[in-house]
């Protein structure tokens, strides 16, 4: 199997997507966490169109990077202008990099329409640029925009294109499906022909706009490319780009091809969502391997059959990507996938154990009631710890009473006033808020930071609502999931009750319930250790 | 090129993803939708695994459906149980769909390992089932749950539980790739294959759990299968199903193979994105063909280039699906849809009218603070009338005031006192409630029913909550959908604030304000009828 090389555009092509804008020290956490997973490439930036990029280029020099290549981004020479005094081309050297990558025109129509020069000059400034980048001693990779549809309209001068490229020294052609339309069939056979006739390697750049992008890449590979370039997470331009954290263990896991290190293929759910992070994009939970939900099961009888022998409903060990099985609580999962949430807060239980028993009791009068713990195994968690006698409550809450205004009173709609108290001790304080679950959040936090200040680290990071008996509507039961994060963790909570406004609370609740449990169980581990050292 | 059949399972396997749970009104909704679509058969339930299951077959009888036939999801009998025994196999039929699908297994180990028998009882099961159903009258696809895997791990055994259905009778045999872990070429070539061998239509069902759902459907139908199984927005366990609004628009715009009426297919955006909200989940707004990004253009050289011609950097015009191309700011949906929208309010407005042009530009506003007219037709109707002048506010908030304690206060916990103006007259009234949207709800009706009694017809029927910005978490703007009936009709209005009570409250008043201008159209029209006559 060929070695294949991964070539990662998060930073330059992912940048095109809507919502994302990195700043320089975003980028270099992004290149270490590259680094450290063990990607070939790392496509940072264009400097040419980005001045802010060369204060990048120059910070990343200072990095030593362990597997990783940093490759600037331009474009050829303008029409009829020297390579040696182009703007662009000369601001890749400035960037200092090894290797550089430059695209050019391969589809006749947008030689002459777009950039409307003659296809002989469409030639030349694709030489011209690669031999004066060759001869400043830089590796080059040439990506062929459009390669695809310039093919399907003209395919000589596609092909004409790959010649030039490769006549100027190109160290890697790579061909470029930049509208996303080309089908994994046409993919195949075109790389087939290019591979076989030009004597270095071929890269592949895809785009998702026929939800193809990763299997085109794979079968570019399979037609003998070996260069795929991509993003984590497909962040990129409309659709996406084709989606590295797919392609990486469908080559590697599930075809041979080698791509990262072995090793690193155990980090891969975490660097995907850490990324995410820095992007500031929601995660997405649905993504192949990396995802959340990636490996969870909801069905009765599938999670039975997963629970003896998983690859019934799992086509890889979620282990081998960094990711875990989840076993989603509902009406329809089974009683085997219960004991073993159970279990995980007291292992010593079994499935006949009188407190397994009144745990199951509990949770089916809570899902009569309208809870739903699929979605929130934290407050599930805090039940079971309850039963277990594993828990007491941080704070009792005495009161609160909320005040909405329309029209709002000085700019302001909503306040609380809250008195809570923890042991002997009570705090009576109020906040002000936009809507009454702001500002019962903001009351809460600031009655208990004096308490507990670890809870400053909390943030909501979501909040969904759900009504349940729909056909009474807003005097409905209505279910409010919470997600919350510290940065080490993610934990969802829920709450249920007629009152929107109650059900947000008790979700809010269980949420600082379990931040503190957690923190305690911290401190305990800690603790141990030191007495044990 | 084959005339291909879509099976959608959104109702059914996309009911095992995670956070989706429809009520049974929301089932009909989807089914609405899906027929109006065009696809050819809906999965809507498992009878025997969900008795709610049956109160929803119950009322699909009542719809007259014109393209699609629904279809009720079941397994092959139990072991060593007859067919016309087996509660699981009776409850298809007493769900009175003219067709069924049955799963059955193909991997030798599913039979042996999961179901613990031998692999003769198994082709039983099989035959027995089919054989029974089709006594009754039933058209039936066969589903071979784990084909692919099944054939790798013994291709003989696989394709003699094919021969056991076919041999049965069974009408479609859909080749399952249950745990998403195959590719495409594999795909093709073992499709290929059974197409070859079977003399009857194959189908193919696909999972997501490498990215390839999409293209490893669409191989299949290279291949030689007519019908594709998926789901709206690949909604579905784990990574999810074969997304149809990708695969519908593949097939039939892109390869030519026809799949639902082409006057349909300029509705694939509005209905993908109405079935999210149904559904409850965020719409993908990367997804191909039907997100709100997947033709919305970022980089300057990109958008410069579109101007000139679009295809420099989209592969379809968004037209034919009802999207639209994006340049930095949000463009409106669909614009054929919303002139047909408005001309239903005003026919004698045209697309250059300068009342249009204001109503798109007042649209845009709204969709720019987090408005979303897909599934709240009525609150646009409002928007649109608003700006035409062809209605008058029936009334005006003075103001409200909402308190809700903790605990209750003698049982009540929200209260709310409201002061509205109706012309000249003021109104004073107070009300309490289940949280503070039902205390609203009743106190702006009681307020106003001296004036407008037809208000207590009015049914809110559901309630749902989206936070919009989640980043923001508790201080984020939420969206609110309100439904309502009166019996003759059903609509749903939109309200977006930072407050969730405010949110909630204009979308109350949408609701009530439509309900108003129905019924002086109603009068009006009652009175032109009188005055004809």
């Amino acid at each position: 199997m060929n070695r294949i090389s991964i070539y990662d555009s998060t930073l330059r092509d992912g940048a095109q997507a809507q919502g994302i804008s990195y700043s320089v020290e975003d980028k270099i956490r992004v290149v270490l966490k590259l680094d450290a997973l063990g990607v070939h490439y790392i496509e940072a930036g264009n400097p040419g169109s980005n001045p802010k990029d060369l204060e990048f280029f120059e910070r990343v020099k200072a990095l030593s990077l362990r597997n990783s290549q940093v490759i600037a981004f331009g474009s050829t020479r303008k029409v009829g202008v020297d390579a040696a005094d182009d703007g662009n081309v000369l601001s890749l050297l400035r960037a200092g990099t090894a290797a550089v990558a430059i695209f050019g025109k391969s589809w006749d129509y947008q030689v002459t329409d777009i950039l409307r020069t003659s296809l002989d000059e469409n030639l030349c400034m694709i030489v011209d640029t690669i031999r004066y980048l060759k001869g400043q001693g830089r590796e080059v990779v040439y990506d062929a925009e459009h390669f695809f549809d310039g093919y399907r309209a003209n395919a000589d001068y596609a092909l004409r294109t790959l010649a030039a490229a490769a006549e100027a020294g190109a160290d890697c052609l790579c061909l470029c499906d930049t509208n996303g339309g080309t089908f994994p069939r046409d993919i195949f056979e075109i790389t087939r022909g290019v591979v076989e006739r030009f004597k270095r390697p071929i890269g592949i750049h895809c785009h998702n706009d026929c939800e193809m992008a990763v299997a085109n890449s794979v079968m570019a590979v399979q037609a003998g490319a070996t260069q795929v370039q991509g993003t984590i997470n497909g962040f990129g331009e409309r659709c996406g780009n084709a989606n590295l954290c797919s392609i990486i263990p469908d080559l590697q896991l599930k075809l041979g091809y080698p791509c990262i290190p072995p090793a690193s293929m155990a980090n891969l759910a975490v660097v995907a969502r850490s990324i995410s992070e820095i992007a500031n994009m929601p995660h997405n939970e649905r993504a192949p391997y990396v995802g959340g939900d990636a490996f969870a099961h909801k069905g009765g009888m599938h999670i039975d059959a997963v629970v003896k022998n998983p690859a019934s409903y799992e086509h890889i060990d979620p282990d081998q990507v960094g990711n875990s099985r989840r076993m989603l609580m509902s009406e329809v999962a089974g009683r085997s996938m219960l004991l073993a949430r159970i279990q995980a807060v007291e292992p010593s239980l079994g499935k006949d154990s009188p407190e397994t028993r009144r745990i199951v009791d509990r949770l089916k009068q809570l899902e009569h009631e309208g809870y739903q713990f699929e979605a929130a195994e934290s407050s599930f968690e805090l039940v079971v710890r309850q039963i277990l006698g594993k828990y007491q409550p941080f704070f009792e809450l005495q009161e609160f009473k909320v005040i909405v205004n329309e029209p709002s009173i000085n700019g302001v709609n909503s306040s609380v006033m809250i008195k809570i108290r923890v042991g002997d001790q009570e705090e009576l304080t109020a906040a002000e808020g936009d809507g009454p679950v702001n500002a019962l959040d903001k009351a809460v936090r600031k009655a208990l930071e004096r308490f507990y200040p670890e809870i400053g680290e909390i943030r909501l990071t979501d909040y969904k609502v759900r009504v349940l008996d729909s056909d009474m509507a807003s005097a409905a039961r209505v279910r409010v999931l919470i997600e919350s994060t510290d940065h080490r963790e993610n934990w969802t909570t829920i709450g249920v009750s007629t009152d929107i406004i109650d059900a947000s609370w008790r979700a809010l609740v269980d949420s600082i319930e379990y931040k503190l449990v957690r923190e305690q169980e911290r401190r305990a581990a800690g603790l141990k250790l030191v007495l044990q050292s």
